[in-house]
């Protein structure tokens, strides 16, 4: 695998764009286009609440039916979620506003938005939009972050990554970009995604690999629990590369799925790292679990708990908490078996050994704490299994950005 | 039902005391005792955490024992959890200090630890707060009050409440101390809390009165989603009351039930509000769900929404992070069924009528919001159930206190 610079437009035959549509806010861009040339097949992941956004359900139908798609077009002003029978109208009436200002069908147009809930759509600005969209696309580096930028709401840094690998000597390249910042939680985040890959690929296996790939990237990400309306991984496929078809579970096909982890565990490291107000990124790791899903849910537990994020904020070695994190997580242990380490570049440190402290120095528990890249470990020792999580410090920022972010 | 000024002291036959042993702070009272004047029977629930510290373990076994118990001795220092066999030999020690200090025997003592995790308990000053504790107990007021002091941690207000009803024309009182404010979360909060009655009631009507109230009490409340290593409630009944025995499920039960409920609910209620750095009470009734465990599951769901406290902490009804945190809790239901109602001493105001926003007064909502008792109530219209939960906001003092909790 050969990592590359770049996101949505790495690929062969994308093209994308971002600008200032004035939805909501002006001064800043917030739409986005990532077009493909020819038909691609797409797979998507969708978010589990109950609650779900009108292009939620646009783009669940789409994926549903096999069909090809050519474009996805974002807004980054307003969620159009809860909005009722008239989001789902707004919504549709977007599609057709981008299929017409690239000469193509409405279903073959996915959507998504976020931003604030239960606003309805503006229909001038983005009736604009979508033709700045159409009239900037391109298949360069710039576009592609142009595209990243434009999904950004209270994200600070724009997200993109590519790689690439080969099928018997051919090229085949996935890139992608999202947004996410709050509302980030295990089973799909606040968070939009678009991967684009030119492999050809059949469509059961695009959406095996992509659902495979979540669980252990964006599913394994949370800044604070919560689940959001409009939760969106499109992976789109359109088979430019010209690669032998990947259309069973041999070696091309894992290659294909350790490219596109590469992209998703990326993209949410970056999303993570980027959480509302955090300001270190947070790992962690569970090993020598009994089972994969005990593993998942450890590490979840104590990735999702306040207080661990208030500790790691304050570089408190307060493993105690970390212990007991790990106790309500519903999973059955024995606490007299697990050993808790701590991680960064600045060294590695043992603080628990079968659940009692050791006699570690709170010195440097507090300077490993202190970088901006922190992993915890907990070994189980109850088995061979092992699961990663990612979050974020959770500081006066977070508490700043949400207690007025309406205005 | 009669409401009473008192705490652990208000039904008869009980004495309590309240000291400062030097365990961990100085300055700082941080023992305290219920001592019974006759054997009384007693009922627990404790911690659903896998990682249950030394006295939980202790605790758990004289309850499930049946015999009689005389004292409660509770420390504020140090949790004893994650200590291992010294932690349980040195929660037995202390447990025999207790005892010795009153001549009982050391299995009618119930300890209860809070504290600092991952510590082992300091025998020379609880020693000596043992005697001193026997030394000054009294069947007071104050000393109810001194009990309900020592307790707390990081506790900003004392937590005590009492109530008495008739049987037959005899008073029986119940009533009860509290301590919790951070690793609060349902399935027993980081609290301690033990209640006296001098009700005559059979064990197992104690244990079954206790489990239930607590699940509508204790276990609706949250601060922070950290269920403790350490959360313990005891109920001693000691029949000093001398009414009829309560033995069975008839009007005199359910006026015991009554009665209790009041002072977990009261005491619930107090935590919640005085949850770590928090401003306002939050209160969130659920009502017209489909099943009583679907009203609850909402209800907790949108007390432990980090978003919702955030917003509610801004004073900003942003509505759509209470539907969303209701579609995430896992139930099913239709959003476009859902109204959205929010209430303080300020007014009433409907936010959202089947799912949709209302056309409602932004500036008004805010008034409301700023309010420091704040009650969402969310009508799922699917059936008759309700549940209610309480939480608070989440604020920067919050991040404060648990950035920095160690040191």
């Amino acid at each position: 695998m050969n990592i590359i610079n770049g996101g949505v437009t790495a690929a062969k035959g994308y093209k994308a764009s971002g600008v200032e549509a004035g939805i909501k806010y002006s001064n800043r861009k917030d739409m986005a286009l990532v077009y493909s040339e020819k038909p691609a097949t797409v797979a998507g992941t969708f978010t589990t609440n109950v609650v779900k956004a009108s292009p939620v359900i646009w783009d669940k139908k789409l994926v549903e039916s096999g069909n090809p798609v050519r474009a996805v077009v974002l807004n980054s002003g307003i969620a159009n979620a809860c909005t009722g029978s008239i989001g789902d109208e707004y919504n549709l009436w977007m599609a057709d506003e981008m299929a017409k200002a690239l000469s193509i069908n409405v279903d073959e147009v996915c959507t998504a938005s976020t931003g604030v809930i239960g606003m309805q759509l503006k229909k001038e600005p983005i009736a604009k939009g979508c033709v700045m969209l159409a009239d900037t696309m391109a298949d360069t580096y710039e576009a592609g972050t142009l595209a990243a930028e434009a999904i950004m709401t209270t994200d600070t840094v724009s997200k993109q990554c590519a790689a690439s690998f080969e099928v018997d000597g051919v090229t085949v390249t996935v890139g992608g970009m999202s947004k996410g910042s709050g509302m980030i939680h295990p089973n799909m985040a606040t968070m939009l995604c678009v991967i684009t890959t030119d492999a050809v690929i059949t469509k059961e296996l695009l959406q095996t690999a992509l659902s495979d790939v979540v669980k252990e990237s964006f599913n394994m990400i949370s800044v604070d629990r919560d689940t959001s309306t409009n939760d969106t991984a499109l992976l789109l496929a359109n088979g430019e590369a010209g690669n032998k078809v990947i259309d069973k579970k041999d070696e091309n096909y894992e290659k294909f799925v350790e490219c596109l982890k590469y992209v998703c565990v990326t993209l949410a490291k970056i999303m993570a790292a980027d959480g509302e107000g955090a300001t270190k990124l947070l790992e962690v790791k569970v090993i020598n679990a009994s089972c994969k899903e005990d593993a998942s849910v450890l590490a979840k537990s104590v990735i999702t708990s306040n207080l661990v994020k208030t500790a790691v904020y304050g570089s408190d070695a307060n493993w105690g908490r970390i212990l007991c994190a790990l106790g309500y997580s519903g999973k059955e242990f024995d606490p007299y078996l697990v050993d808790i380490i701590i991680e960064s570049v600045i060294g590695s440190l043992k603080l628990v050994e079968n659940g009692i402290s050791t006699d570690y120095s709170e010195e440097f528990a507090t300077k490993i704490l202190a970088d901006s890249e922190v992993t915890v470990i907990c070994d189980m020792k109850s088995g061979n299994e092992e699961a990663t999580a990612w979050g974020c410090d959770l500081t006066y920022d977070y508490v700043k950005i949400n207690g007025d972010y309406r205005s």
